[in-house]
């Protein structure tokens, strides 16, 4: 990889990625504001992450609105690989899907992968992948999903659903297609090559078109699937893409489940989030006060103004004005990590809350084949 | 392929097959007298698949029978691609499977392959598979298994029983192990790839060693099976080999269900059946009654006489007589066919009598997830 250059697959994030190049590389469309004003024209707000670029890519959600201009309903289908804990960046594209669903009136199935997982690392059983499903599945719920028009599949558990899905598109993609889209190798385990079509079964469970909010790792699964659909009567599904969230450690690294201390979770306690965010969350500031009063900070590469602007200050002015207080020197890195320190926990106190109760309903939510 | 050549894999049957080089091929074992004698010990009496070489080459039926007296029990696994209908070959080692239940008194699963079928037949169907796969059931039912001890399991309606099992098995193999094995390419289909991980799973299905009657061609899968099953704490299949049903145009073919000159069906009528065998059988006699008289035939090349020999004599004696009388010329070649037509119309009568019954008793053997 040369060092101005980035890898995004579903399972291998690396190097500080150029979303313009991404568009390119993977021939998807940028969000422009001529987008964003015709989807204002339907929900009647604009959506903070859509004003600020944290959903940045799409694939054909221009026709998604256009048929649903003309009375042609659409379904929402999003999704979580279940190797840890929810982290607070698998939160973004849910809360993202649960404003659609509100705003559009429409379906969501929700996926988790406990046998990708457990085709992608060694050490985990599906038993334990199992597990982390039902609780991700928890996280997904309390964002306040409603078990009259969402669905939650655990591959496992609903494979009598998926499977006869997912055979009508694995008998149309070859070893060959999955090498070059994913990179598979000889050496790559037979569940893994299959495993491509059941991340596309979804995205025909129900007899409409289907809107995808996903980061944009994942995408490399949904052109297989745009370019079977036609091929087996079905419609291309369409895909709106967010960028990766950072790991504390700052650009150039996706937050994952797997390594501890790169992680906010969504079951961490108050003290463990100031402990994490004061202790690893990369700075944009100055090596002393002095300096950082001088010469200011670097809100851009900046970790916890990042983690401010994708998901935790929802109100813009008060976004602008940390920007501007941190970049001038008046707001330093301890400050700025104490309001976020301050903003994460508040959203944690609440969504542990609801986390818990989510328990009891889990049962309503889980797709029945 | 060379002109003394033959192939044998789960999808492809060609050439005039040398068991004895197929043997050491696949590195089975043969069976020998001394494991025929070993095995009427326990069922004493001497089947006749066994003593005629039907069945001719296993792997590890020696440790199932020493565990068996030792009082461990194990379970007997089969199967059929439902690509079409029951022909008369299939029956070979159903019919094989119910002798052994009967004798050992243990438990046996049947396998419906649906899926393997869609993957492989460009033209077929799931919903045609599994249409087949339902109606193959009758045939095997109707030989007289009791669902007390016998469940049918049909891949697409069963998934969720196999699925976590064969997930545990696709984590070990690749793709070069499915290159090597079955000789799939670049352009096979990822159904195909993963497929094998599947008709493995019923292996594992109960915490017993299991002992699989089968085709021979069937055996790459369970090479692969043994393999991996020390690495997921299992005990190895054992094997138990039938060769393959020539079609009616004789040696060098695999009566298979698709060519529907080549192939007696359980469903055909007996005029069907007299026409069929009197026009494709193949013949080993001469090309004139004189001749023939003169010369004698050659029962070794004779379908008719080999399906006497494989299924529908089941008497030694008697089929000495056949043997020796068609091979010194006393009897002719339409008197041989007549024998057989009578032999497969005589078994039919029943058989598609049973067939019928089993409609309504189908469900009771249907495994329930």
């Amino acid at each position: 990889m040369p060092s101005d250059d980035f890898i995004v697959t579903p399972w291998n994030v690396e190097g500080d990625i150029d979303y313009e190049k991404l568009i390119k590389r993977f021939g998807t469309e940028k969000i422009t504001p001529e987008l964003i004003s015709k989807i204002d024209k339907f929900t009647n707000e604009s959506h903070y992450m859509l004003r600020r670029g944290i959903f940045f890519s799409h694939r054909e959600f221009n026709r998604i609105l256009d048929d649903y201009q003309k009375g042609k309903k659409f379904f929402l289908y999003t999704g979580r690989g279940p190797s840890g804990h929810t982290h607070i960046g698998h939160l973004v594209p849910w809360v993202f899907c649960k404003w659609l669903q509100d705003k559009f009136g429409v379906n969501i199935y929700f996926q988790l992968t406990d046998d990708e997982k457990f085709y992608a690392k060694q050490d985990l059983t599906l038993e334990k992948t199992y597990e982390f499903a039902l609780e991700n599945a928890l996280d997904f719920i309390a964002l306040g999903f409603k078990p009259e028009n969402t669905k939650i599949i655990i591959n496992t558990k609903n494979i009598k659903t998926l499977y006869p899905i997912a055979a009508q598109v694995a008998k149309k993609i070859n070893f060959s297609n999955t090498k070059a889209v994913f990179g598979f190798e000889n050496e790559t385990n037979v569940g893994m090559i299959f495993y491509t079509s059941l991340q596309s079964a979804p995205c025909f469970i129900e007899d409409l078109p289907v809107l995808i909010p996903l980061g944009v790792d994942q995408d490399p699964h949904f052109r297989i699937t745009r370019d079977i659909a036609p091929k087996i009567g079905k419609p291309k599904p369409a895909l709106i893409h967010n960028i990766m969230i950072p790991a504390l450690s700052g650009p150039g690294s996706k937050m994952s489940a797997s390594s501890e201390n790169e992680t906010i979770y969504t079951t961490d306690s108050p003290e463990i989030v100031k402990k994490k965010i004061n202790k690893y969350a990369f700075s944009g500031g100055q090596p002393d006060i002095e300096e950082h009063r001088k010469k200011g900070g670097n809100p851009d590469i900046d970790v916890s103004y990042q983690y401010l602007r994708i998901f935790f200050e929802q109100d813009d002015n008060k976004l602008k004005k940390i920007y501007d207080d941190y970049k001038s020197g008046n707001l330093l890195t301890g400050e700025l990590k104490s309001i976020l320190i301050d903003k994460i926990n508040e959203f944690l106190k609440l969504h542990q809350e609801k986390r818990e109760k989510a328990r009891e309903h889990l049962d309503k939510f889980l797709l029945k084949d």
